[in-house]
């Protein structure tokens, strides 16, 4: 099985849902790797589950203040991590952190739709920006040709409600509409960045794990969290160029724009 | 051919560029019809030609006041319209007016990308939500089955550069991230309303003018608002259920989401 083997990896809003659960089956995997968990309040109650596994792992995970909505926090975050990292670079970075907001045509409130859009759209992109130095210097440290998450990668934690072409039979995407709108937003610049990142051997692709089991999913989810990200970390650590700018699910089927 | 034979039709950004010559292209046409020409600032410079136009057909254009950007705006110029409309309805709703914001990952602006997505997306989706009942008016009013623009229809003014399947070779829309992400908003907003309205035989889609020479456009673009906005009428005016919730271009080409 392909497995995430990057040394050094990022991911945003680790302290709980699917960001937690990665950083807890990437410590499982015995590669020798530091993690960079990030979330916007580290020493308030809702990351006390993360702090408890940073204890138990102090040499694997450093936890770094990220809040996705302020654009300093992620400057001082990205200073942080770069003075970590020293001359190895940064090998994976996850956009994984969002918030979710309902409504419909009628229903859908102007602030839910601005903060959905703020915390899933512009909040990653200034992430990229501010990252992309030590993803280049991973890039280029590799000394292998290609793409990899092994080698440097940006991985979107996306969602199927931002698909314009799967038509929602059971209305999911309708009654989400603002959360709707910022993943479709989220979508193109995924696109877009892998344009920019093409030439920098930087992998970059959308990722849906399913409709899974946390506080965004809700009770009525399918998926439990083990199982979604077990089947995302198979996806991430098999990836290849010919996946750059895709769209793929947690068990790597492809899923249309 | 087709031809518009909406009787009461709304434009958004009606004082300039693509806006404009549809209302020029409108009156053109023999059919009896009221057309709302809206524009943030009517009383302005910048709507001069549009004043001059009402002017010479005032039992035809009533320019009504309409800032996309602010909701209070939007209500009271329903308000207005719904007062002239009596119990006609509103025909045709179209949603032209928008702004483009230029960037990459490294240089898009916060502020370009929070206004281009309140213009080009929130915007847009409150003047649904607010004349939305006279949308439901005009399609009881019309007593035929099915779908068209003269009977009740949002027609959604995208860009081919809010889509995420055909990729920029020539970089256009990597170069306008802001205004990119914000035209996928858009398209989404497209289709999830298209669900909605679809109880109502409300059509509704999304239509690319091509590239065009207008102050968006700027002077590179290949195509003359004249041509474009041809073409936009001929295939808007012969829209019928089956484009309900699809993306065309001015020649009636369908555009991969
Ligand atoms: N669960 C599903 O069914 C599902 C389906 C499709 C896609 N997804 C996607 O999967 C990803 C993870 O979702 P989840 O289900 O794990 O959601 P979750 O349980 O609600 O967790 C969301 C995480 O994002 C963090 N976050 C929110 N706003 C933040 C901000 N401004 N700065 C930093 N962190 C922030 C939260 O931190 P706090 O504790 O500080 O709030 C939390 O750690 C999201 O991108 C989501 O859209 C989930
Ligand atoms: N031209 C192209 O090549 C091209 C290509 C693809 C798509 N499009 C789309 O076609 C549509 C029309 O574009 P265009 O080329 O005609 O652009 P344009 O010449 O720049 O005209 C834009 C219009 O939108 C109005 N507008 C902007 N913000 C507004 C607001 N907050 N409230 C009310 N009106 C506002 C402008 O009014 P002011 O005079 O008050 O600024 C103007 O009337 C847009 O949706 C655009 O995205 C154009």
């Amino acid at each position: 099985m392909a497995a995430v083997k990057a040394c050094n990896i990022l991911i945003t809003g680790a302290n709980r849902g699917l960001g937690l659960e990665t950083v807890k089956q990437l410590l499982e995997n015995s590669c020798q790797k530091h993690i960079f968990a990030t979330c916007r309040d580290p020493d308030g109650p809702k990351s006390e589950a993360l702090r408890e596994l940073a204890r138990k792992h102090p040499s694997v995970i450093t936890i770094i203040r990220l809040d996705v909505d302020d654009p300093c926090s992620i400057k001082e975050s990205a200073k942080k991590v770069g003075s970590l990292l020293g001359n190895n670079g940064l090998n994976l970075l996850v956009n994984n952190a969002a918030i979710v907001a309902r409504g419909t045509i009628h229903t859908s409130r102007v602030e839910d739709m601005k903060n959905t859009f703020n915390t899933n759209v512009i909040g990653p992109l200034l992430i990229i920006r501010e990252y992309l130095q030590y993803l280049q210097t991973a890039a280029k440290a590799s000394g292998t040709p290609g793409m990899s998450c092994n080698k440097a990668a940006v991985i979107n934690i996306s969602s199927v409600a931002g698909s314009m072409t799967r038509k929602p039979s059971n209305h999911i995407q309708s009654t989400v509409l603002p959360y709707s709108m910022s993943k479709a937003g989220f979508n193109t610049l995924t696109v877009l960045a892998a344009e920019e990142l093409k030439a920098d051997e930087i992998l970059c692709m959308a990722l849906h794990p399913g409709w899974v089991k946390t506080e965004l999913g809700g009770e009525k989810a399918p998926l439990e969290p083990k199982e979604s990200v077990e089947g995302m970390l198979r996806v991430i650590g098999s990836l290849t160029e010919k996946q750059h700018g895709g769209f793929l699910d947690y068990t790597g089927e492809t899923i249309p724009w």
